[in-house]
């Protein structure tokens, strides 16, 4: 069994991953971390920090548990969403983790395309987590 | 611990329904399963009836296993999603698990209204669960 996870350098990001590890743990699942992360416009190298600190806590939190993880790094010019749902169906993910921006009072309406073309698409369930 | 499970009677909302249970049994977390149906113009019968037979079957695996559950009926006016929240806010929810119609190959692109504002609005996480 495993789940899969989005990589983003986001605080939404980073709730997605720590929640996934958890799943994981309690479910005894392997835990696939997928990069898709392209830079530009949205990359903020503090929060990418962030991540990889926080990342490499989880691993270590999984190998103190004995669960298997794995982190994939995809550069295939494709739109995250593809990726994420590709490789959730290679490894029959039990479910996809993603985080979702908390909506201000006064804030859109809409989720993100990335985050409806996953709900949309993905065979499997997805889970969605906010910031802390 | 609460799971929080929106009845739909549709294919998807029994989907959601069997996922909120098994969910329940892994973490031994009460389900408290929201009834905001209105009839109208979704209303299927057939469905309904299914609906209310596979519920029967997941409340006696949850008392099998000594797990707390719970069927809140509201009918308050409220926008469905509006309940789900509340309800899920009054618990403190582990999660929200709700059901999504996957989409055909020349579907729309664009979640429905109701799972779009508990995606965004609810604060703890969402379980998007796609029918078998």
């Amino acid at each position: 069994m495993a789940i899969v996870v989005g990589y983003v350098a986001t605080k939404e990001g980073r709730a997605a991953l720590k929640r996934a590890a958890e799943e994981c743990v309690l479910r005894q699942a392997k835990l696939v971390v997928v990069s898709s992360h392209r830079g530009g416009r949205d990359f903020d190298a503090d929060e990418a920090m962030r991540f990889e600190a926080e990342l490499r806590r989880v691993e270590e939190v999984l190998d103190e548990r004995g669960i298997e993880h794995e982190v994939r790094q995809l550069v295939r010019g494709n739109d995250p969403a593809d990726d994420l749902i590709a490789v959730a169906a290679e490894v029959s993910a039990d479910f996809i983790v993603i985080g979702l921006r908390r909506r201000s009072p006064v804030g859109k309406l809409f989720l993100g395309s990335n985050a409806q073309r996953i709900l949309l698409d993905a065979s499997c369930p997805v889970l969605a987590v906010k910031a802390e």
